[in-house]
């Protein structure tokens, strides 16, 4: 029955107080974003690895809503840690403690160590409860970075955070741009959804509005139970997605497990919830939960385009987010409205959208940490080189199309082999990719080249007019729906488009066509026409002539064009017919 | 600010007790399904329009979980009802009043007007409180039986209902199969998912652990006001979608209007879920709201389709089911898992999926009715004959392939107009279509063809082995992506499929692409390849040889083979070389 199968991951959250856990406490007071301040702070943290004498080695781990300084545990014997599968020692872990120095610390409001509602406010002596000021992200962020001094850290190789956890590293890219170098947010957003929002509203109230909250003055081990108990039984629905509670839970509906509760058991799914609710105001002070979600609530990067621009203009790191497609707390789209605002800012982010039934909890899963981790890995070191498929000639043709300065987006990049080799012959220009494959995409992570998972089928509202000096479709436009739209889109953003596509006109596949009356199969046009009939990935079948025509009945500008036999390692000139005789075509257009 | 935009339509559901309302009284003694009585039984409802003399006109309309009996306004300077958009006189509403006798009831365990938690027990003299006993959807259904049986109505011509008025409509057709002819469910489920389950026991937590619950014994007027409200603000999150609720309380998120509550009223849709929670309080009883809830989680048409097998197969009745594309509650794939059930029971079903930002809220708001209303209209009136496209030539040819007493399955159906002929020449078989598009399935509905919302890409999980005769599929083979799937899929429902499809290597587009050098254009086969290349809606473009290999290789079987030149209106014999000279082929095929 439900409360017995494997729980949400939200279970390891609530580890005990490891023997690992330290207090770093600072005497200078804390004044705070939106005013107040705080006499003296308590920050717990842990540490894995060791510092290097650089420096260069730390990465700050942020944790969410109810998480704790316990992020992994520090041996064999050690109590689990929330992030056990995604920090560990050898490189088989996202990030690696042999070769890292972490540190993870209770937030600002907390209740697991560092100051926070249930703390003693040593003007009074007595326990802060509702009079805890408000704190912010960046409160919280401030004394992570008391911490960090205190620790003798400096630099941050990277900070990276879950949801809350991700909130806070852009907050530190934000506000300390010269000491993160680079930024990993998983399952993170902008703001709160108003969905979102409204369910930390209804969380809250019925905390207040449960009579032991007594306006937050309930005596230290008492407190509003029953309403804590019903905001974690809400935030738990949110963090799981429908299906994965369909599985959980539909099979035993109506067996639920006769747990001692005064809450509703009737279903599976009430004695889940009502086990998760109880045990959760054991471990939990209910005026941290609000203070941190109020945090979380005020956290906003913006609602428009222009507004968040405004926010992140100040980051200077390299970015890496992923998003989980179940997750409707922190939704993919909105991992992409940062990663769109970066973008136009013309900064370096790869984002993927991990395909997974978990929901939000996904960040904390084994099965989702095996997929996103070794992204994170990549993104911590340098890149590797190998690997990378070889160019082939129509390739090298169109590298040498593109200026040694030119700021390049490779659309459909694959595992990077273009930009790779763009950036080999000039490391310092802007260089993107934009890849729907999530294989690929990883690949091109590890070959250190940026790339954003996106369906080119959508367009490319990210991407500002004029933005590059070169986008790139090589051999991707007969895979698109969407052939008009991508074209306007294309030489929108690039002031001129490299368009790289196989002419299915060619002499070896008319031939085979005629003669045959089936679907041509060639190896040509790098092999974009190498599928079978009834299988391929391929939406459209244009010759060069259909492509010129097209483009010229929509005004695009053609400068120059290369028409190659690819076969026979030949250029075809143009008045040669080379819609007959050229399986490839490269053309360089602008929008006029 | 949030509490001034447009709001839920929600707060429709509490208009005030309608002057037309009318009580029915029956001291007979009321057994429930769970075992438990009602010694009286009180039904509050109202009537619209006239009961024919023949008693033929009569349509049931079942309210959802806080609705009541005032289903629409009786007049200019009547209340608003929560279903106006729906229910009026004249050809315009989906449920013409002046033509039909529209009867709506309060729900057993309801507090507006009929029996529940609220009433007074006469047994006792006192309030029944907690002491109410559990009710079921079957147990509703039966008082409305008793209430329409006063009324001195028999037959049905429809039950219609949304959300919990669907489950009601659907118990009324398998308990009462001999009286409902047909049934109409909005936004409906074969039971709540477990996410939603989840949200009502959290709900119900919400009240009963308010103190001022008293176990249920509390005042009238009084009770668990808290409680209530928190249960209110967790269902209206649900109604709602996250688009529909980011474009209400997104842009002015900082802006609450300052109401008077004890609840948060920090941000805009804080304010609003105070607003709404405190007002649903003064209208609706707790105890109510915890038994109709629960009698909505235990309604249950079954987990597997084996189990909702069971349960649908008593009704006869023919069905209309449609669902919202951002309804979360009550999601889309929920109503499928109904219609897959009927479909493979073979009973007349029509489903459509109406693309919608509104979420589960969409069954009640205007904009959403404009879209459906119609088909309600269409579903429960005659059919219309007019306005039906033309058959091709090919098209009969087709028909005459298929035996008189065939039952058919037309994928890709269009406007119903091949099965709309073959009713014509045998009204008593089953005739069954498949359309995505919304348009052109309205149309079939006006025409009287049963036809289910479902893309081909898919496959046809919802359909058993060798349900129907002949399965169609009619110039629709290029433009679907798994070709092998569906070819697979369409073998095994259909113990004979009718493979009607446009040769793409026939003489004119051949010749056109050899001289030109261009992707064809043609209006030869149907019409299938006259789409300019970056526009077409096809995927694939298979000449007869392609799919007589395929057919091959995949050991389906080729029955017959008729090969058609539609220009020249003449047949092509298999010795002349078809896949040249004919335009298109109409293969007889089975899986062995």
């Amino acid at each position: 029955m439900g409360a017995d199968l494997p729980t949400s991951s939200d279970d390891l959250r609530g580890a005990e107080a490891s023997s690992h856990r330290r207090l770093w406490r600072s005497e200078e007071p804390l004044s705070l974003a939106l005013g107040g301040e705080l006499p003296v702070l308590e920050v717990a943290y842990e540490t894995w690895g060791e510092l290097a004498p650089d420096g260069s080695n730390a990465v700050l781990v942020c944790h969410a809503l109810t998480g704790d300084s316990h992020a992994a545990r520090h041996g064999d014997d050690d109590a689990a840690g929330w992030w056990d599968g995604l920090i560990g020692p050898g490189s088989a872990y996202g990030i690696d403690t042999t070769r890292w120095y972490v540190v993870c610390s209770n937030v600002l409001g907390g209740c697991r160590g560092t100051t926070g509602p249930a703390s003693v406010d040593p003007r009074t002596g007595r326990v802060y409860g509702p009079d805890f000021p408000v704190v912010t992200i960046a409160d919280m962020v401030e004394a992570q970075r008391r911490l960090l001094d205190g620790l003798g850290v400096g630099k941050l190789r990277a900070v990276v955070g879950g949801s809350l956890g991700g909130h806070q590293a852009m907050t530190w890219a934000i506000t300390h741009p010269g000491r993160v170098e680079r930024c990993v947010g998983i399952a993170t957003s902008p703001r709160m959804s108003a969905q979102a929002l409204a369910f930390d509203v209804v969380a809250r109230n019925a905390i207040q509005s449960d009579p032991a909250f007594a306006s937050g003055r309930y005596e230290a081990g008492g407190g509003p139970e029953n309403g804590l108990a019903i905001a974690r039984m809400v935030g738990h629905i949110t963090y799981l997605s429908p299906e994965s509670m369909d599985a959980k839970f539909d099979p035993d509906r109506h067996e639920p497990r006769d747990i001692r509760t005064a809450f509703e058991k009737k279903f599976s799914v009430g004695s889940y919830l009502a086990h998760q609710g109880q045990k959760f105001t054991q471990r939990f002070d209910a005026n941290s939960y609000a203070a941190i979600t109020v945090a979380m609530d005020l956290f906003d990067l913006g609602r428009t385009e222009a507004e968040r621009r405004a926010k992140l203009e100040p980051a200077t790191c390299h970015w890496l987010f992923a998003s989980f497609s179940t997750d409707w707390l922190f939704r993919p789209a909105q991992s992409r409205q940062i990663v769109d605002t970066l973008t136009r800012l013309g900064r370096p982010v790869t984002y993927t959208e991990i395909t997974s039934d978990a929901g939000h909890d996904g960040f904390l899963l084994d099965a989702e940490i095996a997929v996103y981790g070794p992204l994170v890995n990549a993104f911590l070191r340098e890149p590797r080189a190998e690997g990378v498929e070889p160019l082939r000639d129509a390739d090298r043709r169109l590298l040498e199309m593109i200026p040694r300065d030119a700021s390049v987006l490779d659309l459909g990049c694959g595992d990077g082999r273009l930009l790779l080799e763009l950036g080999r012959r000039n490391p310092d220009r802007t260089l993107a990719g934009v890849e729907v494959g999530q294989r690929l995409l990883f690949e091109a992570v590890e070959h250190g080249v940026d790339v954003v998972d996106h369906d080119l089928n959508l367009g490319l509202p990210g991407y500002a007019d004029g933005q590059y000096d070169v986008v790139v479709l090589n051999v991707t436009l007969q895979a698109v729906r969407n052939t008009r739209q991508l074209l306007a889109e294309m030489t929108r953003v690039g002031r001129r488009v490299l368009l790289s596509f196989a002419n299915f006109a060619f002499r070896e596949l008319r031939d085979d066509f005629l003669r045959n009356g089936r679907s041509p199969l060639s190896k040509s046009g790098g092999g974009a026409y190498d599928h079978h009939w009834a299988d391929t990935p391929n939406r459209r079948f244009p010759s060069i002539r259909d492509v010129e025509e097209l483009l010229a009945e929509m005004g695009i500008r053609v400068h120059r064009a290369l028409y190659l036999d690819t076969t026979r390692g030949v250029d075809v000139a143009a008045t040669d017919d080379p819609n007959l005789n050229a399986d490839t075509a490269i053309l360089e257009i602008s929008r006029r």
